[in-house]
């Protein structure tokens, strides 16, 4: 091979790791509207979000004018311990394609949380300790936000205390078992340890939860709890602010061999991943020095961008939380029980909903089955085993590259692996198996939850 | 932090990935013992290795004279999708044990094999290919080296046989599903597939299975099949002429930062880690260049070194392998039930047997309880959830710490981080839960297992 060719995998020196987080809205014309209060529907103070959130994630919450904020060095140092993540060229993808396109991948998984999780844990954990804090609360899913929280929370001693749904906490107890090891404690959700959470169980006593739930579960326990505050890992802007560490070391590490990205594509979820690859870029974009195309891949069974509204909406389904403008499905939807994919938030980053709202990034959405053959033809050649949540992006990416075949065209395409599938066995076996299928909630369905948005006049 | 101080992760470049492997037999004044047939007890020849193994496999088994081999480019380039590994100098650790020692970590977790195992599974599967085989089969018991073997197998298009012990496959589904991810096939151990899965069915019907009896089955089944050969993924001396990559990227690392280790430590199931990790350090002290503490860190409840005897023994227990001379609790041996930590096998790889049983390494058996102990101490400061299996040496190396601590003294440690815990979080529940426990051998079970020992004259 020749020796001046671009490494298959670009690692960045320890000393430049970047020592700023970027802030997109900054440099957005059009800000993301304000999160309001859900009583008063007026824009939530600081005052208010502190109830709620530390202090300084507050701040950093509402700052839309600041475009660099300084990374404190003990989160640099913690930084360290997993970071940077490599930037891998994927010259084996490429030949299995036999395509014409360059593809790089920023790749999050190599951490014990699996993801990129733990690149907002860490800042978010690190501010609940400075302002003196007994503890955090969250909510976790199949657990990847919990387990980088729990990991987070152990190296600064703090609690960490985790609503983990219930059906997750029982299907997969692994992930449960890794946040324990790390000195979380686990609580199944909907549980009785919060009124929201008894109140639930009384009305569906047989229910095996929801992540809204849980959402609910958790803000409760933090509002009540003296010294507690509640921490989450996606859609709000701190959370993109923390993320941006992704984009900004991926872009540096392109610049060091002069490469320019025509496409770049991330899963969006909440758009936590999303938003922290593309910031940089899109920085460059708004400011009109440079362009990209971005793209936005979303499950066909949950598509928040590609079908959702542009409106406020509540966060959680205990409608506990403060109302955000985004794309969203309503906060009743709940994707069909045969999606197996992750990405299963009924909202989106209300960032990334105004930079998509002024035609600023594409979206597309994406049907499960061939996000897992994707999954698996990625994997083979590879390597590594990715998250069914990364490998929508994987698809995309794919999809694009073969179309440059087709048009000869060498397109460069990064995209965004944010973690590993080591906890998704069950879905890889329903795949393997051929027992994996595919749905589109009707427009009827979507109608139903749409009608129930919260009416918000202000806009 | 002071910008000359070395990093808290030490990345070579792609260029400094070592190009060929050291085989530190060369070096050896006493060279290992060879295999015998174990039906004429006469050293096994190329040949009749040949029926089992690929062809350039048995010349690298069998030479004991050529000090380095070329790494061919096909492995280069596969190396290139997950080496180098890191090696971390754990200041989190240092200074959570307050020590003066200065703690280096050679992490071999960061695949989808989740550790080390890749290292030889590809060369392996490369040599198969050359030789224009349809595929291999081998063994597996939690299922790190099937997965390993797997992925291999899939980058070059082999077949890829799995025996995997029923108990494991049963139990732990979730490695089953990585290996069939990767297009592998995996049978639960014993099967009804091979004569001498029938046999042991037919005997206990009942039985869950054991690595002894896999590999009989698997070793079946490459030599009944046209166009398959047996691969193993610890014990040889060509696995540890692979795993020697893990040992010269670490070396180069240190060197380049001047630094000089002092002690050197590595967990000890069948030797692959431990023998690929000094064999470099080996060489300087076995030419007389340098001198290093070893330290082999094995289960209590599986005390190869420190309580086998140096004998021929089988390597399996269907005996239907070549006898091996090496540290062995007998074929027969099976680990008591509440075993939990890995590191199972009854012997020990021959070169590393010979260079103990010359002095030139020690070795430690260490409780499985405090071996999970140090791993959550571990896990909680260096971010890295440990393979049960790695954490063995985490524990010792902590122990060497905390002796430095009392005396002052400023050593050096190394030590060999396999893999990652993902998978082993059944073991890691039951700690958690305070119902894992100890068991040591009594001399009597010891002597019971060691008067089955094959009675071989020659030595």
């Amino acid at each position: 091979m020749d020796k001046n060719q671009i490494p298959y995998k670009i690692y960045l020196d320890e000393n430049e790791i970047p020592k700023q987080w970027y802030n997109v809205r900054a440099d957005m014309k059009n800000k993301p509207a304000p999160l309001l209060n859900p009583a008063t529907l007026k824009p939530m103070t600081a005052d208010e979000l502190s109830v709620v959130f530390c202090k300084e994630l507050v701040e950093q919450e509402l700052d839309d004018t600041d475009a660099y904020i300084d990374i404190p060095q003990e989160i640099q140092d913690f930084y360290k311990m997993y970071r940077p993540s490599p930037l891998i060229r994927a010259y084996f993808l490429e030949k299995e394609l036999d395509t014409p396109a360059k593809i790089y991948y920023k790749f999050e998984g190599n951490n014990t949380s699996g993801s990129h999780k733990l690149n907002s844990a860490i800042a978010q954990a690190y501010y609940a300790k400075k302002q003196g804090l007994k503890g955090v609360t969250t909510e976790t899913g199949a657990g990847q936000w919990g387990t980088a929280l729990s990991m987070a929370c152990a190296f600064f001693g703090l609690d960490c205390h985790v609503y983990m749904v219930k059906v997750s906490y029982e299907q997969k107890p692994f992930r449960r078992e890794v946040m324990r090891t790390y000195g979380a404690s686990v609580t199944p959700s909907p549980s009785t340890t919060t009124s929201v959470g008894r109140k639930i169980l009384e009305k569906h006593p047989g229910t095996t939860g929801s992540l809204g739930c849980a959402i609910s579960e958790a803000v409760e326990a933090a509002t009540t709890n003296e010294g507690y505050r509640y921490v989450l890992g996606s859609v709000l802007n701190q959370v993109l602010l923390h993320q941006s560490i992704i984009g900004l070391e991926a872009k540096t590490a392109l610049d060091k061999y002069g490469v320019k990205p025509d496409i770049i594509i991330g899963c969006a979820g909440g758009g936590s991943n999303l938003g922290g690859l593309i910031s940089p870029f899109m920085g460059e974009k708004l400011r009109g020095e440079a362009d990209y195309r971005f793209i936005a891949v979303e499950p066909a069974s949950c598509p928040s961008f590609t079908r959702g509204k542009f409106a406020y909406d509540f966060c959680d389904t205990g409608m506990v939380c403060p109302l955000s403008k985004m794309y969203t499905l309503g906060s009743g939807f709940i994707p069909s029980a045969n999606h197996a994919g992750g990405l299963r938030y009924h909202g989106m980053s209300s960032t990334l909903s105004q930079l998509y709202h002024d035609g600023l990034m594409e979206a597309v959405a994406v049907e499960q089955t061939s996000v897992f053959a994707a999954a698996e033809q990625f994997a083979k050649v590879e390597g590594i085993l990715p998250a069914p949540e990364s490998s929508h992006a994987i698809r995309v990416a794919i999809d694009e590259a073969l179309k440059c075949k087709e048009t000869g065209e060498e397109k460069t395409i990064l995209f965004g692996l944010t973690g590993t599938g080591y906890f998704d066995m069950v879905a890889y076996q329903k795949f393997n198996d051929g027992e994996m299928s595919d749905y589109i909630p009707s427009d009827e369905e979507l109608q139903k939850s749409f009608d129930e948005l919260p009416k918000v006049e202000i806009d």
